[in-house]
């Protein structure tokens, strides 16, 4: 049975997420512990027609190891061979799926200065590829399965067999494997997706005021010509994929200079191995002027201080109170389902396709329309069971958008 | 104490096996399944002041399931940025730890021609880097773990646990880890291999004749100036090392027009994963010129059919019968182990450095020389408890080499 329920999953992963064509190449990036699941979805894969899989292993405990006892200077480089594995294949068009499981205390003993060299060193190598895939040029998606310390961290209570187990149910709760015809299930949700899209994007809203009991006191201005975007995307040439599993998001981009006020998160987030929890950060025109957190304030700061970009706003998603991920109440340390249990908003780099036409403005054009860039993406939780957002439209009207954490409409 | 005895092991592959030098990136070829035991080796590697351990991963299953799954055309490529990384790498001095670990059944129900084609692409492709290797240029050493599957393939009475237990320790007791000081006990062995080149080397032999109770009845012919190898390595730079951990052998290289006469298999070969069993060659003038086996004929026909030079002989190695793999017994299904358990000889590519100045020598002055030349280098085992060798000098007087299966000195 379970492993049956793992065949499906890689199945809908293989198929309705990032949706493998006839003669595609598809890279898989997987831990070393998820090797049967990897190996489930590449074999789904070549009986698709895929003409290749490449399976592109990470093993945390070694990298940990490596952060702890490697040579300073290495942290600021990038192996040539990595970057061009994943820029050529995705040249030559090939999907990519990456298995997202970390351990989320992985690298709380190590020095978030090599942590943030590292991230940086690797998202400049990649900066190409990274573009292709926020462009959805390549087809993508994003997915998870239980690890040993991951499962552990979520459920401390349970032994480690019960821990792998809940966490594998949960997960399968989330992306609707549990269903009895997972396909169909995300064509539904997708329409509810659309729904939401729908009335944003028919109201054009210039502002959106974010309140709540936290003290979140945020106003975000949305550029002209933005666009709410959600659930599957589709490539260039009519591929239809879903960049992540679960989704339960809709999402835009703000303008970079529009951002005024406070806002408080309301989960932890783990990045790349380190927790940051309780923190609250107040803009002035976009940028973030200030900033506190109960835990992990030396990570934050390295986060913000990446690059210009990294401390303005490239994303501003809503998430219902009230969606699956949010209703199991669990925490799950991990930005994939998290992210999808609360409205969020994500330092750094906007996605260009939330403007009209973005995908083919250069860099600068992006800029003067108040697209924010940086080489990191990285998103936050803010959303909370009295989350307050009002849309006020261009002449000054005022429309409830979410009232009591949840769509007004 | 187990962790202590991998600890120990791992310290010695790294320190005495592949020399690690402050400053020198370390490769370590691993199956995902060796992951405890890859990162022993990487943190050693780093305390060396090893500048980086870069870790290629490797698993078995996923690669069977391509080679059953995979559209037909892709076996005839290689990636180039899994090329890039070894060639570049190595080109900046990186030294090469692989750990050799297959399931010797791994490849039983694919077809040999994709198996033999991908040997082939690799082998092409990766063409600089294994010369380096070849020549030294590089440190370099090849070792073993137990994996579960090879584990139940060597002791398939025992059941899983008892099978890897009993394999670590046949493998301790063959690397001479179970030694107080492993580190002496190399030293030892060092110059008793010694011993064995002066003798072989002193005389230097025109001709071995082989005989034995199965059938043997060959005569190699050696070159002008060949030498006899063996124990420890040494690169131009001036760094020792062994290039595989166990090596009990001593080695030359055949005239390549000089081998006539017939050769019976004493063990079976395991070849990428496919075995090759109670097969006998005959020789004319170098080349292989009919052939028959047991098991795994097709195998062996691909294998001979690599290129020109694969039907031709590249080494001749000297291994007593009385030495510590062959007398515990074991057939490994890993020529790591079992080549040092008996006289062998290897089908393929030759050792330049076997011969005086043959590392300066151009692919034709080789050639000329009768130094054999292929894509492939494959042991395979000839030696008996009956084996007989003599040596005939150039005035043609006989010399006892090998008497009942042991070194006649």
């Amino acid at each position: 049975m379970e492993q049956e329920l793992m065949k499906k999953y890689a199945r809908l992963i293989v198929k309705t997420g990032v949706n493998v064509q006839k003669d595609q190449t598809l890279i898989i990036v997987s831990p070393i512990e998820c090797a049967p699941f990897a190996r489930a979805m590449a074999e789904v894969a070549y009986q698709t027609g895929a003409r290749d899989v490449v399976i592109s292993w990470r093993d945390e405990l070694f990298a940990k190891l490596r952060y702890q006892m490697g040579p300073d200077e290495i942290f600021d480089e990038f192996p040539a061979w990595q970057k061009d594995m994943f820029v050529n294949l995705t040249r030559q068009g090939a999907g990519v799926i990456s298995i997202a499981a970390s351990d989320p205390e992985l690298l709380k003993d190590v020095d978030p200065d090599r942590v943030a060299r590292a991230m940086k060193a690797s998202t400049s190598a990649l900066k190409e590829y990274r573009e292709r895939m926020m462009a959805h040029r390549n087809t993508w998606c994003v997915v998870s399965m239980p690890t040993k310390a991951w499962a552990a961290k979520v459920f401390p209570q349970l032994d480690e067999e019960a821990a792998l187990e809940k966490l594998w149910q949960a997960i399968y709760q989330a992306v609707r494997v549990n269903e009895a015809d997972p396909v169909a299930a995300w064509q539904q949700h997708q329409a509810k997706l659309q729904a939401a899209m729908d009335f944003m994007n028919g109201h054009t809203f210039r502002y959106l005021k974010y309140k709540n009991g936290l003290g979140t006191d945020l106003t975000i201005e949305l550029p002209k010509e933005h666009l709410w975007l959600g659930g599957s995307e589709r490539t260039p040439g009519g591929v239809d994929f879903f960049a992540n599993m679960p989704t339960e998001e809709i999402f835009t981009l703000p303008l970079k200079s529009g951002i005024n006020g406070t806002v408080y998160s309301s989960k932890p987030l783990n990045y790349h191995g380190n927790l940051i929890d309780r923190f609250c950060l107040t803009f002035e025109a976009g940028r973030v002027v200030s900033f506190s957190a109960e835990q992990g304030y030396e990570v934050l700061k390295n986060l913000l201080e990446t690059d210009e970009g990294a401390s303005f706003i490239g994303e501003v998603a809503l998430v219902p109170f009230d969606s699956p991920i949010s209703n199991s109440g669990i925490l799950f340390y991990n930005t994939l389902f998290d992210e999808n249990a609360s409205c969020h908003l994500a330092f750094g780099k906007a996605y260009p396709i939330c403007i009209k036409g973005g995908e083919g403005l250069s860099p600068e054009e992006l800029a003067e329309r108040g697209v924010n860039d940086s080489l990191v993406h990285e998103d936050f939780m803010v959303g909370t069971a009295d989350l307050s957002i009002t849309g006020i439209t261009a002449d000054g009207t005022e429309v409830p958008v979410f009232r009591q954490g949840n769509f007004a409409f």
